[in-house]
């Protein structure tokens, strides 16, 4: 039945194959994103609009990947496109400042009120990169901890225990791990100790509250808490990645509904508008470290922001976005409602052998192996059958015309409806019945 | 005289010197990136169109910044923003792969052949700090060298050595700068002693043909040579960072003219027609090593894209660009000569009192200073008068309407012509007698 799932998806998808084998000769392994590879071959998109993808033998399908998950709106969001669409006579790059930063700035430190000073960078890689900085800048100490399975993009700085296992190198060529301490998400005593073994040279903790490609785990709030207090008491930084969490749950960031007290945020994905971004939020004696008119290069952290920093596309973009978000936030509780309905119906479905984690519109389906009962952190996911999780989301896509990115977690958008659950719950049914 | 360029500057930006104090509420020091704050505060783009920046006060500046050298069809250039236009509807970024992405690198390989292998990214930042990787990984060692005055972007890798006085540790908070050293542009003699000094742990060495930030300086062949060949027979990689000169004096890069044989090449900038782009290019051999289908993490190394790489937009700008470089080339002779007589008149309206660096249709003028009669590097350039420098480009943004990025090199776009030429001398002219 699954190599049926194999014949019928290279059936339907041949101008993919033929053009995929080229794009191989161009690019290793035929991709710019190691992940979007999969067996036997990626498709290759045409278009999107809403909620589907369209790819180029004219298949489509329903999207849970939805860019990275930046995309909250759906693809081709007329209120992004149409300020985009506006601004580009105007010129879309020009490498000064201008004033579609300031508007969209206003509108992100209202939401999230650590962003006493903002930076615009391109991409999420580059905002931790910077955060990573700034931290042992401002602390004078070098040993950042991040989360077993924590992923905060390829930057060097946290190159570091992010795929099982999680002693192992993520790479060769790697010059300072020795700087990284990686913590178990969720086990506040063991964390806690780990981080008392590296207290005196303690610059920061990076953190995301739902942890992402880990596996689609919230954090505690005793947890995030706990390493707050910790860190704080210890003259370190308490860093919050809301790369995927910010504007995703509600209008503004996670932490301030956790209660919590970050002394930087990282933004990224959806306060783009799908354009590239990373944002890097802090509070105002920390980032003041970055200001190279009042700091020497003896006392400063040397922060830029790039050729394409808060270029005038993406801050129109961003602001389309966040606008429309604002004025719309009723569209939280919908596509929180389809993730919480998501995760009942299928953990249902599946009856006993997967645990669907997740929070509001963002959710995974960890099928249990391994002793695995609880999926806490990114061990336990780690321990789950990711290759029948790829053979799930394969088999949808060949037969259901339903797209996750094979072994990732879903997210709902604004484009997708109560109709979409029911489709996923039923192509799951299908698929739990020949397993 | 040069206080009244002060008040002619803050009596015609009124509305930019209110919007900018607003800036600095929202970013440190008001921007996104460190070098486009000037004193007393830089003016306000609203728009750009071919050759000029428009301010929010109604000012029009021809400009030579052009988007960090980015834009050399000129401001909103139709060639770009038609592909864009056509692309929008059917979606700026998916996250999956994409039929443009092929057709972008079938230009690029065929036009830059060291690119056997491509991977995109979104800005030069990611590009170098991914070619750094590689080169450690492939060789299995540490040691990355560079120029005195380089500049690869912020990636923490190549953070060294990039400001006056270039022994000084550029900030606060990195961790690895023992793997890196540097070497004195254009002098083989004493680049070949510290390499030799390091050569059994020389991973490669990472060089601009023509050193941008640092003084807009070209390297000679000389050197560029018996550098290559000291790193090929050390069985190290030869990396050039082409970001600024890629596709700037012809249509491929500027290697090939120079008959060097890199082993990566990072492009940027213009190949992104404006949009946010890096791209490493590099022999297949040594790219293999990022393919995580073949390679475990024990012997992979890890080179990602990111959320945004290879994202529709930037792929068709890309392709715009390229696309109409190569049916126009002819653009080339016409902007290399601009340069060239710039900097021949340059140098003799200031009679001596400058000496006027670069290459083709880039240029930067340096005041002679600390004894210096030639800038054959960074060293040369620092030890200059900098600070007239910036009284001459920020004399001409106040009286002339010609902006240069104050301290800046300058570049000529598709878009100037040689009238501009004639008003950037007359202008100059009239700031020499005033000096």
């Amino acid at each position: 039945m699954l190599s049926t799932a194999l014949e019928v998806y290279k059936k339907k998808t041949k101008k993919s194959g033929l053009l995929f084998a080229k794009s191989k000769k161009f690019h290793v392994n035929g991709v710019s994103h190691n992940i979007r590879f999969f067996e036997p071959y990626p498709f290759v998109t045409k278009s999107a609009k809403g909620k589907f993808l369209n790819d180029i033998d004219g298949n489509r399908y329903v999207d849970y990947w939805m860019g990275h998950w930046s995309l909250i709106l759906g693809h081709a969001a007329p209120a992004v496109s149409s300020q985009v669409k506006k601004q580009l006579p105007s010129c879309w790059m020009h490498g000064t400042v201008n004033e579609m930063t300031v508007s969209f700035s206003d509108i992100i430190q209202k939401a999230v009120p650590v962003a006493e000073k903002i930076r615009y960078v391109s991409t999420g890689t580059e905002a931790t990169m910077y955060a990573v900085r700034i931290a042992r800048a401002f602390t004078g100490k070098k040993v950042i901890a991040k989360i077993d399975g924590g992923w905060h993009g390829y930057t060097t700085d946290l190159l570091k225990s992010i795929n099982w296992p999680f002693e192992e190198s993520e790479s060769l060529g790697l010059v300072d791990e020795s700087y990284i301490v990686s913590l178990p998400y969720n086990d506040l005593a063991k964390s806690l100790e780990i981080l008392n073994s590296v207290k005196d040279d303690l610059a920061g903790v990076i953190i995301e509250p739902v942890l992402g490609g880990g596996g689609c785990i919230p954090a505690t709030s005793e947890y995030l808490l706990g390493i707050q207090e910790f860190v704080h008491k210890n003259n370190s930084l308490f860093l919050l990645d809301e790369i995927v969490t910010g504007f995703r749950f509600s209008f503004g960031c996670l932490y301030k509904t956790m209660e919590l007290d970050p002394d930087i945020v990282t933004l990224g994905k959806i306060v783009g508008g799908g354009f590239p971004i990373g944002v890097i939020c802090g509070k105002s004696e920390i980032m003041e470290i970055t200001n190279t008119s009042s700091h020497k290069k003896s006392d400063r952290s040397y922060v830029g922001g790039g050729t394409f920093s808060a270029n005038p596309i993406t801050m129109v973009a961003g602001h389309g976005m966040l606008s429309h978000l604002k004025k719309n936030s009723s569209l939280y509780s919908k596509i929180n409602a389809l993730g919480q309905r998501a995760r009942k119906e299928l953990d249902k479905v599946f009856d006993g052998k997967v645990v669907t984690t997740g929070k509001g519109s963002l959710f995974m389906t960890h099928f249990l192996a391994g002793g695995v009962s609880e999926v806490r952190n990114a061990s336990d996911a780690a321990r789950c059958d990711s290759e029948m999780l790829h053979k799930y989301h394969f088999n949808m896509i060949a037969n259901d015309g339903i797209f996750f990115l094979p072994g990732k977690l879903g997210a709902f958008s604004a484009a997708h409806s109560q109709s979409d659950v029911k489709d996923l719950i039923d192509a799951s049914q299908r698929f739990s019945a020949i397993i």
